[in-house]
C-alpha cells in the first residue's frame, strides 16, 4: 500500500528528528562542522515501512541505528534542501517539533549558501540551534562561548 | 490549521496506542472486567496538539498521564466502534501498530456483543489479547491460566 504524505507528516510528527550536529573539526578553514541530518528511528521489525519511506523520498539510506534499532537517515545538503525540507513545507508538522523543522531548514539554507564556511555563518548556526529542542545544549553553548571566546 | 486524517493516521502510528486492560473484579458476574482503550500520550508542551486530535474525532477527553505528559483517551466501547475503529480501518496504518489494532477492534467488536460477559468470550478476550504487543504478556497469561484452571 502507497503512503499517502500526510501519514508521512504525522508519522515524523511523532518519530521524526531534525537535528543539527556541531563538531570542531580542526582539518577544515573555519574549525567547525555543520552536519545537518533528519533521521526516523524504529525497532527493526517496522524496517519495511523505513524502506517505504526512502522509496518515497528517493534518498537517504536505512542503516543501524542501535541494538535492535535501525534507523532512516538524509544527510546529503542537496536532498535536504530539495526534497526533505520542501515536502515538510507542503505537508506540515503540527507540533511542536514544527519549530525544530523551522530551525533546521534556515540552517540548511545556510549552509547552502555556503554560510557555514564563515566565523559569522557558524556563529549564526549555533545560535539558531541554541533555539532547538536538544539534548546537548550545554555543548552548543559551549561551542559558541569558544568561537566568541 | 485542520488535521488532515492521514496526518492523523501517521502520528498514531507512531504516538498511539490500542490498549485492552483485563481486570479481575469480584463484583462482576464473570470475575473479569475488560476495558478497551484507545490513548495518545505528549508532552504538555503539545497539550493542544491532543485537543485538535479530541476535536476531529469529537470524543474522548484530554487529561494528565503521569507528570509533565497529557494524554488524548477514548474508552467509551460505542465511540471505539463507531469512530476510532472505523476511522483506522479507512486510513489504516503501516506499521506493526496496525496488527494491535486488528486485535483491538475484534476484542472491541466482541464486547459490543456483549461476550465479555460469557467465561467463553472472556477466554476469547484474553487469547487475542495475548496476541497484542503488549507488556503485560504475563499477567495476561496469568489471567487465563486462572480461567481455565
Amino acid at each position: 500500500m502507497d503512503l499517502n504524505p500526510y501519514w508521512i507528516s504525522g508519522f515524523v510528527d511523532g518519530e521524526g528528528t531534525f537535528y543539527v550536529g556541531i563538531y570542531k573539526n580542526p582539518t577544515m578553514r573555519i574549525g567547525f562542522q555543520v552536519l545537518p541530518e533528519f533521521v526516523i528511528v524504529q525497532h527493526r521489525k517496522d524496517v519495511e515501512l523505513l524502506y517505504e519511506i526512502k522509496n518515497y523520498f528517493n534518498c537517504g539510506v536505512v542503516r543501524v541505528n542501535h541494538g535492535d534499532r535501525m534507523e532512516f537517515r538524509v544527510r546529503a545538503v542537496p536532498d535536504l534542501n530539495n526534497v526533505i525540507i520542501p515536502f515538510f513545507k507542503k505537508y506540515p508538522l503540527h507540533s511542536k517539533k514544527r519549530e525544530d523543522f523551522e530551525i533546521f531548514s534556515e540552517i540548511v539554507s545556510l549552509t547552502v549558501r555556503k554560510e557555514h564556511l564563515t566565523e559569522n555563518g557558524i556563529r549564526k548556526i549555533l545560535n539558531l540551534s541554541k533555539e532547538m529542542n536538544r539534548k546537548d545544549k550545554v555543548r552548543t553553548a559551549r561551542l559558541l562561548k569558544e568561537l566568541v571566546g
